[in-house]
């Protein structure tokens, strides 16, 4: 059956029934700095209560959206770049603090772009790579370190990302990996306008690839921080929730009118079980994507990697 | 309101209540040759009631379908490159009996990549483009001459792809132009796996990027061959789609358990509408794509350039 | 017998025997702005005595060094882009005061982007097009109004750059062509270094490709600016200076040990042809590009694109 | 000093003085098959004092030659691809007799595309392996296993290639890699027209970008057999060869003239000292290709990764 997924902890939050209601061992918090229009959000999961109601692993997960994000508008851009570069440092700080990565200057970062290149969506990650400048091979450097990787797809490789990964990681001994990718969103309004970034690795069925492994402390041994950007909308998920509406819609008209007793006996569940045996099975694999969504991963990715280059590099203006 | 279009022929007959039965205007002929796993299908749209009834002009639209075109198997594709040759020259010919092309060996054919290089279910003209052998530079040239654009997009040159061919045209005075374009299908069953060859030119609304002028003999004053393959599907056509058949699934346990009244009362007009308030504004311009459609556009720009190859240059194999 | 050729006009100034000596109809001018590194010069070639002696045509050639280009440093491409877009509004303002450009806000102009996309050095034109904002189809526009083509090569098109735009302006009726291409420079230092703006257009031999035809007043009918980059050094160039060095030391030699009476009774005519003679056919063809010019041309596109929206966008920041 | 290289082991063999004699520790041995057009050597490098004279490590060298392989006939280049199968097959079953490699059918290959994807005459490797249909990630095959990865360049990852290929060996325990690179030629008429198979791996300085490390069974482990097709001459090299005939034609004169003594006097060291100091440092780092390299490229991918194919998988055509 279909799995109506969505690659945001905060558009996972929304969906409970109810919305605002508190979740046990999920918090939520939300603010926005003085004179900006970036508004940010994190969601911790705080314990294996949340991390079940959520569907996604413990951690924290903080968004940062901004319509203005899906415009060309480059003060935008440049503020969201600061942001994630503040976010990024904080989240190293307290992984410093925590004894997962050691508490030095020149610490080691690998970062990874994950996604296919040749595929517009998909090649969030590559682009952000192929804009970051790399320091490990010239030596005197005595800030942090940074190396770089983009490990391609299964189809291309026949190997799984999180192989290729293990393998680096063996030979360079990084201490951390900030890993980029595409993900995919519930909703096509945060198609570019949000930005996610997690302590809590990639998970199997994220992103816009469908990566099969997972990328996390626990698989790979060092910590990573994932940083993504919705590119696409499961085709199985637009299709859903214009039918839910239609069942909503004909069940009301079945209370007035005195008909529609078959929808209204319908439990959630079998609501859910009708809807998925709708759907085809071919729309698992496919995306629902925008005509310009070239220019979108395109400004993005510079979005992201000076972001990272400010969060690293200390003079990086 | 939302146009649940497609841009091929074929589909366009099967949505036809009843379908097989014949439409006022429109002939149909469906053939395949001895050996081969490639269907053909001839659309002809005769007269202008078949062309309002069809949604498409005037003319005809042949299409090849072969599933094993979604996969990489050559001797497909290079079936599909002769077969596309055959039915390219018989087209051409048609053209020179008519007096609409010179009938010369040397015709010059101006081939025309439509669509966004940058977004890949896009990207099949210029791609096409990128592996044909033009000659029109090679003086001593005995055959036909071909020349070769690729336009762009108006996100990129702020001018209409009419307006560019117009003026090349005007320039370089070819007799014919071939232009390829991916196309949006209706089914995702087509993606990938059926090529239309049309006289008709390309159409407004046609196309992946939603072209607003149209190529045709009536606005580029030379007769325009389209080669097109659906590598998308509209958004709105499998939400449209899946709806219904809800509708229909509601509409027979109505009947049966005496509910439903409301859904028995509409009209498929009727239905048609409240399926399109539904539908949400901004799928008009998403589209569902498949995720390793990198690998289906890549192998059809060469059966489509070979088919070309074939058409045009009498000694290639 | 092999041209020799520089595409800059400062390199062909400093080719001249006793450099720093006047030259009838060339006049120099060099200066630098307070607290900055980049250097200017402008070359006017002020008549045809000048044009001969120089081996380009009449106009103006300003060039901006600034070895800084060479490397990633922002704000040096930053104040790049600033300076090109003086230098700009400086030609468009001589262009109007001149009548050869309506004296209105709201010109038209057509951003042209030579080069062939799939040569990295040769890449430099398209890529400029690619980050280029352009805004003729976006009506409401009461600025300068600007489009934008990749015209593509020859070996791709079959056509002449000439003859596709010709039909483009035919159509679109622009005021002004802003035409951008990579260079081939003389000497290897100047690689990635200098920037050159000229009123010139663009002339048969210029550029990496060697386009055949011109692009300019004469030939398209409305003023043609030029702006490109060195990004190759022709392979005989390098051939032919290393072995003049060869031929002095030689001939030095010869003078002091009594040698070298062969080398002693060539005259420079003769020595030129000499170095031809040895001097592979096949050379005139090849260029010399460093391995980094993937990088070089990337960051130039951007500092060439941010100059031009800076030039015509008068709210870009 | 300069070292002029070419990765080409026929050329090496070639520049021998009194070409054509026989070079002690070294085995030369030229044929073509009946009714081709292929042109084949095998330079066998058998001992230390082989290795010494040819600068080149023992094994064997395998090289295909076809001028129209530069041209884009494809009866040569499917020519070319089961002739790179052919080899490659003998070279896997003779390291399978040696016990180098298992002998079974299901070995598992890692292919490996060296080189700049963003630099065209360096993105033969990355353009192959973008070509190649990998199946380690499906199961049931029971033939050869393949995988492949595109590792980047250090100035991209910050890591060295072997560092990489290393890790990814590792994890994945590949029996055989089989590398495909860049080369460089000494002489231009080489460019796209001579194919190269080895035995002996990857070597320091070879390729287009200079790798500084060795991938070789040494330094991986495991066997290495490196494809390589010569797309660019170092900029050195041409000067160099172009000097050298300078040199003597001058020493001719002079005995005839009775000048250039000064030349008569400098032993062969001293003259390629001579040359050395006159070709500019930047020169090493610079190399030379001719324009239209990216159709040479694009089409010589298709001719390796056609003999991959047809050397791996029993049954492709």
């Amino acid at each position: 059956m279909f799995e109506i997924r969505t690659d945001l902890a905060v558009e996972e939050k929304e969906s409970f029934p109810g919305k605002g209601t508190e979740v046990t061992g999920v918090s939520l918090r939300e603010w926005r700095k003085a004179f900006s229009k970036i508004k940010l959000t994190e969601v911790a999961i705080l314990d294996e209560h949340g991390a079940k109601a959520m569907g996604k692993p413990k951690g924290t997960y903080i968004t940062m959206e901004a319509k203005a994000l899906a415009k060309g508008d480059e003060d935008y851009h440049r503020e969201v770049s600061g942001e994630l570069a503040v976010q990024l440092k904080r989240m190293v700080k307290e992984l410093k603090r925590q004894g997962e990565v050691p508490d030095r200057e020149n610490i080691h970062v690998l970062a990874v772009g994950l996604g296919n290149p040749s595929v517009t969506p998909d090649a969030l990650g590559p682009k952000v790579l192929g804009n970051l400048k790399v320091n490990r091979n010239i030596t005197e450097e005595k800030t942090v370190v940074l190396s770089g990787i983009v490990p391609g797809v299964m189809a291309q490789t026949g190997m799984e990302t999180a192989e290729i990964l293990k393998g680096i990681l063996h030979e360079t001994k990084p201490d951390l990996v900030v890993a980029v990718d595409a993900l995919a969103a519930r909703s096509i309004r945060r198609l570019g306008t949000t930005l996610q970034l997690t302590n809590t690795g990639i998970h199997p069925g994220s992103g816009v690839g469908n990566h099969r492994h997972s990328l996390t402390k626990e698989s790979l041994g060092i910590p990573v921080l994932a940083i993504g950007v919705p590119t696409v909308v499961g085709a199985a998920a637009i299709v859903h929730d214009t039918i839910s509406t239609l069942i909503q819609t004909l069940a009301s008209h079945a209370q007035t009118e005195k008909t529609g007793e078959f929808l209204e006996q319908l439990s959630p569940e079998e609501q859910y079980q009708l809807i998925c045996e709708l759907l085809e099975p071919e729309f698992g694999a496919l995306y629902v994507t925008p005509p310009d969504i070239d220019q979108t991963v395109k400004r993005l990715s510079y979005t992201i990697s000076e972001g990272i280059h400010m969060a690293f590099y200390p003079k990086w203006e």
